[in-house]
């Protein structure tokens, strides 16, 4: 059975649930964050929390807990799951409104949930993505804003393709869950607006450096046909290839041999902990 | 006591809860809809429901009531509140998801409140109200996705001022919960697109054609200087005048008789159910 942290209590998830007056509920005034552990220790910590931090302070929700605190909470609810890795995903809401705009107190919800990996085929084939136009409102902040992402599913599931890609104005953004990045010959490009501060990004940049001419910038949408190859990062996706977009095949429409090197280097990474 | 419908069963609404993994809390994939009764009748009521089933459709969420079921709940709701009147919010969701992706039941409340009115002075005085530049993705469905309105109450309250109009490339579009209109002389203009189509609108637009030319358009941002008079619509609100927009003030930076007019004939059309 999986545990769950809910305002101030631990308890089996299945018995936890929140009143229909939040506001996350009701106004989709709410935050996220998600990370997996290795070896059972959370992985970039640190640099989530302050995410996670960050991401309260701009919508102003208070944070009732210490990052001490919450790190008792994970390391009791991850002991709780019976499992050696898991993912948690915490969730902080406008919480319950008496007139459904104006918040009063948050609600803080800590998941543990079984860990997801991407199919092991996926990393030997790449992915089909398609493209849409649109920008995320606020997008450093994790928000519960995921309408395109679940309400497109069918239509991705009809073109055989996995994730939307997200571009406005001819700028490629994210994905709707993970960042974005090409390779055009060894230079590797990933866009600096528009986008969550993904923290796999963030890890995958710093591997990088050692081995590629690195671009942060603005990342235009023709710049796709130029290049060599392309993948997308998450902490469940770690450095997954990306092979077409819409009807254009990236490079050969093959894994190219650069994104496979990012892969490896993440997962020692995380196998370093 | 207030009482809420919710999958199935009419409980007491604080009683009355939903699982963390809702699509609509994590996600933010839901839609509501809001509507009062006069005389112990839903106003407007096909108009509304034929809104609710034309989001829930978009989103592709299955509607497991039909209006008749519905119109029953309504009236065993009203009648438990034990007040003549009340408002009704419809929320339905992604329901319960085993990925925080798939949508496999949507979740439904219909839940009771208290009529919530407006200040009456405020009709005397008007509103005050601030530009703000942003366009709601799909503003045609009644989505919970109010981020900006919650996330900027404070800098509202600190202006003094009681919401936003939202602008996007020189267009004006609507306020973050109702229509917006505007007089230039006896010709009443309000947006035709990048909205929710209001039911409080279209009975307005109704009445004023007996009175006023009458423009359904792409408005200007520019064209606020111009205007003589400015108020915006919803179903709580009425016809509730705008004397002010950020620091521009709307003709005299008083209540005009053209609005007052519509709001007279628009209380008229409620009170004769």
């Amino acid at each position: 059975m999986m545990y769950c942290y809910l305002n101030g209590q631990i308890m089996p998830t299945d018995n936890a649930s929140i009143k229909l007056n939040d506001l996350g509920l009701l106004r989709g005034y709410g935050m996220f964050d998600y990370f997996r552990t290795y070896n059972s220790q959370p992985f970039k910590w640190d640099w989530y929390w302050q995410r996670f931090e960050q991401s309260a302070h701009t919508l102003s929700l208070k944070l009732l807990l210490t990052q001490t605190e919450a790190a008792a909470i994970v390391s009791e609810l991850l002991q709780l799951s019976g499992q050696v890795d898991a993912a948690f995903r915490f969730v902080l809401t406008g919480g319950y409104s008496p007139d459904s705009v104006r918040v009063i107190e948050p609600n803080l919800a800590i998941i543990c949930e079984n860990l997801r990996t991407e199919n092991a085929v996926l990393y030997e084939k790449g992915i089909k993505i398609l493209p849409f136009e649109f920008v995320r409102d606020l997008p450093e902040i994790k928000t519960t804003n995921y309408l395109n992402m679940i309400r497109l599913a069918a239509e991705m599931q009809s073109q055989n393709a996995s994730d939307l890609l997200y571009f406005k104005d001819g700028e490629v953004s994210e994905l709707t869950r993970s960042n974005f990045f090409i390779f055009k010959g060894d230079t590797l490009i990933t866009p600096n607006r528009h986008i969550l501060q993904g923290i796999t990004r963030r890890v995958v940049l710093g591997l990088a450096t050692a081995h590629f001419k690195v671009e942060v910038r603005p990342l235009l949408y023709s710049e796709l046909a130029e290049a060599d190859e392309a993948f997308t990062t998450s902490s469940i996706k770690w450095v997954l290839p990306i092979v077409q977009i819409g009807r254009q095949l990236i490079g050969d429409g093959a894994v190219g041999h650069r994104s496979k090197l990012l892969l490896e280097l993440f997962k020692k990474e995380t196998e370093l902990l």
